[in-house]
């Protein structure tokens, strides 16, 4: 039922990060910063928290992968997120945008269209009504209140995604990823995910940790987000409370190994 | 002893809050915003932190209340937090402001007196030092260091409230809570709550939320800060260092149940 | 084999600093705030965290002792640091710097250097790599991948100290503390204290209560460096895995009794 050969390489991809120890460039919010500095530690990964415009592109040219991430945004901090992602885009480096509230106020909506229209960005990841906010005006994407199957996200995700010119990483109950060719389901996680702040920027850190150690933005977001739901799924055996549980997250990133992840990848090709 | 009718109704509130999932806007602090959108979150609310001037009066809109904390203010901060407040008003939104550190430096009693002038805010949450602070020159309200007896406390609270129109919540070992004509008094709390750094901050996010479904301002920070206490009070049987504790908290603000809720406040009336 | 005049002064420390709470003010990088501010509590000790120009001044007047961490610094911080170190100097109020970063971006190794130049700092906190990027240009002292054994470390310690004139506490493996005559050796400490962020910046606060209580900038940080390597240890035995583990830290931040750590300091003077 499950993909064999996916689940496989999410086992080599953690066993490289832990190797790599990626330095992560992060422009991200301040609500999360010390949660998912926590996250790429804990997974194997070296974290750097940088936002000052004079340093960024500096900065960035240390790093593996660069995350994106507009949670508290402000003119200046997009402004760093447009110096530090031009500078990645010239050395390579992939990017990865967490569009954090996309479509609830105008000032992250349009910040997120900059970004994915001045920059050429591996992967978006975040919810489904973040993600179908990005649609251009005139798009024949649907919105997300006009879906109602999963049939309809589908198009919807493979639609976007080409329109977007990026890799899209879903996520929900099933996480979607799509390149707007390949389509990939994740059916790893857990709801107590859905009370901690942050989970899903910490999805996204894990993605830009594995965009560090392999250049397939579609294989990368999805074994990614197998591994990290799986670290849901083991927390919550460990803890059925928030408090607990966002520590058990944390003590689950470390704990996992390669065959762990190998068993327990959850990821559907078709 | 105490008061049985608020127990049921912070019950009531509970109920409420865990089926409305209010959002909650924040325009807080560096130090304690993942703590405290942790806690909303393991409480039933849905917080969201934005304090760019640009799009507060959009997110505001959306929210259930708005809470406004000085903790690591700068000017700009400020104007949104006005702007925020401004908006909130216009649309009956509930503000409620903790004045962190006021009486500490200019800057701060400054700004906290400045909102209070200019906005319309239905709760004021610090301890009593900060509180009193936020006198008028020339008040006869008691300063801090003046009163030396709980019924001096009554008394400068009750004037307090009348002078700056609003209720206050005086938090300490018993809270205080009074809108110039009724005075309550909570008795629920752990004494490890001060060893968390946000306590206060938590506090006053909680008293945001039950004022998104209550709109008697004393009756939602009574209930609130009741619940409060007895999350600490159920932590502090779990984890007796502060570490645990902080988690025990969160843990605590997603297990206590209406029944514990209501069998559990320490609420006086007189 | 250890230093047992100075493992008596670490007890001592920790005494006088549970008795005095001073209150220390921090301006420092978003990421660690909140875990230094629970640190700082756990402790014994009271944290302020305020980086507005307007009230830096008037802020650390109050204080005992002045925290200065460029993790993620703009140069608006850079001038409250600026600001706020210059007044401490007057008031006669010790300045421990972290000099986060420092060599990995021009921003940051100039920011650092200037804070020591315009200001007279008690101790500079950092691993090697960070401390080493303070030498001036021309200087004598080797950068730290000319640096093969133990011997030429603390040559290099000796050197940097009386050039910056300050006392360099260089934390790894083994911590070196050194004002350019003295130089001890702290041997605490515990590997998983790699896996949690903000580690250093936890170890520079701590510094900083000792140094509220111990005009001595040596004997403090030393003395300081033991008790938070003691920290680790006794966290260690409770936590094997990160997450659990810096919780683990806050609790024996708070637990480790005045016995305990005249018995577990590992100070070599020689």
């Amino acid at each position: 039922m499950f993909d064999q050969i996916l689940a496989k390489k999410a086992a080599e991809n953690l066993k490289k990060l832990r190797n790599k120890k990626p330095l992560i460039h992060n422009i991200t919010n301040y609500v999360v910063m010390n949660y998912t500095a926590n996250a790429l530690l804990a997974c194997g990964a070296s974290p750097v928290m940088a936002h000052a415009s004079e340093e960024v592109e500096q900065m960035v040219s240390l790093a593996g992968a660069l995350v994106l991430n507009i949670g508290t945004l402000t003119p200046y901090w997009i402004d760093s997120m447009l110096k530090a992602g031009k500078r990645a885009n010239e050395l390579n480096i992939p990017i990865i945008l967490d569009p954090v509230g996309s479509g609830a106020t105008k000032l992250r909506t349009d910040s997120a269209k900059r970004l994915i229209n001045e920059l050429s960005i591996s992967v978006v990841r975040g919810n489904a009504s973040e993600v179908l906010s990005l649609a251009h005006e005139g798009s024949k994407t649907k919105g997300v209140d006009s879906i109602h199957s999963v049939d309809e996200a589908v198009d919807a995700a493979l639609n976007l995604s080409k329109e977007l010119n990026t890799t899209l990483a879903i996520t929900g109950v099933i996480d979607l990823i799509t390149d707007g060719e390949r389509i990939y389901r994740v059916y790893n996680g857990h709801e107590l995910m859905g009370y901690t702040t942050g989970t899903g920027c910490t999805a996204t850190v894990i993605i830009g940790a594995f965009l560090a150690v392999d250049r397939d933005p579609v294989e990368a977001a999805t074994t990614a987000l197998a591994y990290f739901g799986l670290v849901g799924e083991k927390a919550a055996i460990k803890a059925r409370t928030p408090g607990s549980f966002q520590i058990a997250m944390l003590d689950a990133l470390y704990t996992i190994d390669e065959k762990q992840m190998e068993g327990g990848a959850k990821i559907q090709t078709q």
